[in-house]
């Protein structure tokens, strides 16, 4: 799981003598990166240095808490930044548009927590084993020395909480519950970031789930499930096509349904498929078939032809997957 | 927030010296009245005691795993139990069938975490500042010096973990995430927990939630949001009208809505409002203009009508609350 790393101490010490950090999350930033990325510039401001965080696309409007003045979109913001870091991002594919900004860095530091990560800065701290960049960034603040306060508590927590599920999925451990408990030490105010995070959905994407769902089926003995949304359904209530995200989650979820596909009418004919398996289904194997790839648990595809056809191909491949894992 | 309390040392010395344990969770029993009952009973067992969860109510089926062998209806299962213990229910009304039998221990021990609660028992814990009962059980167990096995721990952690809504809730604290990171130490599968808590949905429920949704009405300037359902939708789908659980916090957690209303038809002129206040609204001054109650931002009430007519009535109580926080 882990490449060749840097320690902590190294990173923490090339940081605590930089004067200017530039901080890089990755484009379609979640919460963990742009949690983790608002930790540690927040971190570096207190500790009296110059620090950004660089972005390319916007801040997703349940996070737009965290960016507390930190996210410009100004490539020059800092002209020769002593450290240029990328935050929860492995891959230089990751941010496309910062790649030249990022490597004008005198320093460049990658921390990362995805397995697919191959170091490609100065200084990594990578390791696939760890729930969250952001308790990689805790661990790099004690390092240093650097007290954590309410909004580093905060944003940190954010990162741990969101990439975990909220503690459910497989890979929380006990580290992540202690970085959590000491987190209570700085004042987080954990059901307030409940809030800001689950409790602003725009009336547009219940309505689309709402819709999405009444196109739900249940084939292959209750053991599959399928569900679309299209162009013309968004346009009906208003909502983006990022805001069916959750739904293919929801399916998988149902008694019994061990392989959930969600189809998404991207265009007329691009057909874009998320899907998810539950205990001993395998959908990367599915995906692969036509081209796509994931995980075990989570893969997805496309098709260039229209929904419809799309459909019935995708039933298929899943009845003959779970007819094999059957037999 | 304390009431009279025994010590934990106490309890536990009652415990150790007993032979036999009949545990009492609370009826409709939910993830830490069960997972906490079943969490001490498996320590009573292994401790060589005879055990048993006296319940009158069934099991939910998302719960079942929890019940290795130790829930019964049979109120002789022990004929002269040591000890009676009520688990999570601090008033005899909520074990109502089952009182007689907690009487006939000849030591009972109530250990709590509501405030509401009233000590009746000869020996009591209540701690109404704690988030989970299942904390408590914990305490007990290492003031016993009795160890936490995987089947323990998995059910203490379904306790807390149901009970602060994954760690979501207010009442969550570095406590209950010291003990969920000790846990691991015994080997939980938290992962495997959340496929049965949560990933185990009826289509029934997917479907009603549909439908319910499909009822959504946003008003009073996008403040307020109100949907019901009735027996007829029920009917449809084939759902159970407890399966509209959690509709409410779905139409609260609407961006913009401060006060949601969710509309039950329980028979054509029995109708049960439940409500949700998310930050400034007060939803027990609603409930009580129809002789409802509850907290600030949880509460219901009941109306004698029918559902269209509660549902303005509702809608114009709401709309006056809403006018009013704001002058």
């Amino acid at each position: 799981m882990k490449v060749e790393n840097n320690t902590l101490k190294q990173i923490g010490e090339k940081l605590a003598k930089a004067d200017s950090v530039l901080l890089f999350p990755h484009i379609q930033m979640d919460g963990d990166a742009l949690g983790s990325s608002a930790a540690l510039c927040r971190a570096m401001r207190n500790a009296g240095k110059e620090a950004f965080i660089l972005i390319e696309d916007d801040v997703p409007e349940y996070l737009s808490f965290l960016d507390n003045g930190y996210c410009t979109k100004d490539q020059d913001c800092i002209r020769e930044p002593d450290i240029c870091i990328c935050i929860d991002c492995g891959e230089v594919s990751r941010f496309p548009e910062r790649q030249q900004t990022f490597f004008r860095g005198k320093t460049t530091i990658c921390v990362d927590h995805h397995t697919t990560s191959q170091p490609f800065a100065d200084y990594n701290y990578i390791d696939g084993g760890i729930a969250a960049t952001a308790e990689i960034i805790y661990a790099i603040l004690a390092a240093m020395d650097i007290p954590i306060d309410k909004e580093i508590g905060e944003a940190i927590f954010t990162g741990i909480s969101t990439d975990t599920g909220n503690f459910q999925y497989s890979n929380a451990t006990k580290e992540s519950h202690l970085i959590t408990a000491s987190l209570y030490d700085a004042g987080i105010d954990h059901a307030h970031i409940a809030v800001e995070l689950y409790q602003n959905t725009r009336l547009e994407k219940i309505r689309i789930t709402s819709k999405i769902l009444d196109t739900l089926e249940v084939f292959a003995d209750g053991k599959a499930a399928i569900a679309y949304v299209t162009q013309d359904m968004l346009a009906q209530v208003g909502a983006k096509l990022e805001e069916t995200e959750g739904v293919v989650e929801t399916l998988r979820n149902i008694k019994g349904v061990e392989i959930a596909a969600f189809v998404k009418e991207r265009e007329e004919t691009l057909i874009k498929v998320s899907m998810r398996a539950k205990t001993s289904g395998n959908v990367a194997e599915i995906a692969a078939q036509f081209g796509g790839g994931g995980h075990v648990k989570a893969a997805g595809c496309t098709f260039r032809k229209e929904l419809e056809d799309a459909c019935l191909q995708l039933k298929e491949a899943i009845k003959k997957s779970l007819e094999k894992a059957e037999a």
